[in-house]
């Protein structure tokens, strides 16, 4: 069977053996002669599936008990708009939330945020291309604010939150979309968790939202009841039909991840594989990168050619090696390898093998 | 490979055919290497997948030109304040919509409209115990509402409209979420339609909406923008990460329908398997369904015995046939045969034969 090293962004490489996996389960789960597609997800099957997804994530990520875990829909960008809906309500109005700007999604979340409060750009690394992150004693905050919102990993500019913030009794809300489970977090540090499930878990089409329970029960009225956390929780993320097979995927995804030391595991993993290529990088400036040391993502690594004439070569010659998705996003031009948890370190090692038989070539 | 008859309401059963070469496909497809679950959106392989789903469904309903083909996430439920979010813009506020209530899902419709605008019941057939559809010359609309709203199939009641209502110059918004494929429609005669995957398309997770260019243009300012249809068409299903393997089987099931004679082939198939379970029902009163038959629902078959004791004893021996998820919806008692496009007719027919074995066995 071909398979090839698929470095995007997102939808992303899933674990071999997940793939694996589904496809053996496809036309009959566990001898109950249905696809999990097919089930009902009111029906004992289905339910079991949740509820062990729920389980496992819990534990991978040692998620306190008084905090909510939520399998929603619409992605991290719904989800932009979803937060301020379940959040400023319990502030007079209008509420400020105070963002820190560090890119792309970053600047996602604040544009929704204008729809529904006050906006504070507490900090912002946008004066020197978002390629940092603005030190935490640098941040302007709001003592009244209705949270603050950080996104914890920038995808584009491949910058990432190497500390947890300190803000107080401000409750802290991550956009994790692009690094949940890839590293251990003090989840009791955050307000909310949220993620698209299309970097680090599964499938494009499922949310995890984890909240801290005191964050339920203060929708505004104009909140979608779909997307009221409160209702969502109430109805153990059955208020509407949830998207079950992602969630499927999503489960096995957990099992794969325990049966292999879990986020501990993931981390040291992931700290293996951005050094082999950030390494690299340090090496030669053939490619550049210039983010810092301490914010270098380790899920996304923007690289460029200096010689950027060479990049269209580069892509072919990489796809011809099997190694696929390497173009950088269109903003930001150049290169970018996702490197999230589903890829092995051989991935990477022939990426950085290619890339310095690349420039032996063209050098 | 043991297979069941799913009689699920949804998520319901998905055509074998579709169901194996998903599984074929599932790690490599056409091989590309990759599982479609990890596809990049933006690539070009799903691309084509996206744009050929689309152009599938255009054909098979007859999509007018001038209407817009987006796939959301959310479903039904979601919807149910997302269309009002982006259809009472056009009146000066608060609007009127008009609801024709004929169960459980016209009540969630309603329910979630009066956050956003004023309801008027046009008509209801809650008296009744819903069991029909009132009819046209009964309604009394409102004559600017901003839209008026039905719900075509009920699938707790098992109710389904036998007319497309005429409503004048008022947009027509219609879920059909439980019957849309099921049988040949004039899409010109409605604004929007709006469909879960679950019933008669594919997996959970996906929402199709179907909707009148002019309908777009005039979300209000509070609607998230990953629930703003212009926006949503605009990036054609791409604003927010689309659910990318939901869209691929929904993908996979169009095909399947064009393979086997279109909509109209669907519509003749399921006129005759409701039709066998009806004529048994009518000519037995072992079991009870209080439906007129201008109304029977050809995709949703609630019955009842006439001695609910033996309730238990019918959904145990109907497992062990093989037939499942027969009970009824916890609102309604009883049992409930969904027999959408995917149950072949084979699978109504062993229904209806256990039905009548059961029958002699214990009447």
């Amino acid at each position: 069977m071909k398979r090839v090293y698929n470095f995007s962004p997102g939808p992303a490489a899933i674990a071999q053996e997940v793939i694996q996996q589904a496809a053996d389960e496809m036309t009959n789960w566990r001898g109950c002669g249905l696809s999990v597609m097919e089930m009902s997800h009111r029906g004992r099957e289905f339910t079991e599936i949740l509820a062990t997804a729920k389980n496992d994530l819990r534990e991978l990520m040692a998620i306190p008990d008084n905090y909510k875990i939520l399998f929603m829909q619409g992605g991290a960008i719904a989800e932009n708009a979803i937060i301020p809906l379940n959040l400023i309500g319990k502030k007079s109005q209008p509420a400020t939330i105070d963002f820190v700007n560090t890119g792309h999604w970053s600047v996602k979340s604040i544009e929704e945020a204008h729809k529904y409060a006050k906006v504070n750009i507490a900090a912002s690394s946008e004066d020197s291309g978002f390629n940092h992150v603005p030190a935490r004693d640098t941040w302007m905050l709001t003592p009244d604010a209705a949270y603050v919102h950080i996104c914890t990993n920038e995808t584009i500019g491949g910058v990432e939150f190497d500390f947890t913030p300190d803000v107080g009794n401000v409750p802290l809300v991550a956009d994790m979309s692009s690094n949940i489970l890839s590293r251990e977090i003090d989840v009791s540090k955050y307000a909310v968790i949220y993620a698209g499930a299309q970097k680090n878990i599964g499938p494009a089409g499922l949310t995890i939202v984890i909240v801290r329970d005191d964050m339920l029960g203060h929708a505004l009225p104009i909140c979608p009841s779909a997307f009221d956390w409160k209702m969502v929780d109430e109805h153990d993320s059955m208020f509407n039909t949830p998207p079950t097979y992602p969630i499927y995927i999503a489960g096995l995804t957990f099992q794969w991840m325990k049966r292999h030391g879990g986020v501990a595991a993931m981390e040291k993993n992931n700290i293996a594989k951005a050094k082999l290529i950030y390494d690299y990088l340090n090496s030669t400036d053939f490619y550049i990168n210039k983010v810092p040391a301490a914010n270098r993502s380790r899920m996304n690594v923007p690289f460029f050619l200096k010689d950027e004439s060479l990049n269209g070569k580069f892509i072919a010659e990489a796809e011809q090696n099997d190694l696929v998705q390497l173009k950088g996003h269109s903003s930001a031009g150049g290169m970018r390898a996702s490197i999230y948890n589903a890829m092995p370190i051989e991935g990477v090692q022939a990426l950085v093998a290619f890339m310095k038989d690349f420039e032996k070539k063209y050098a």
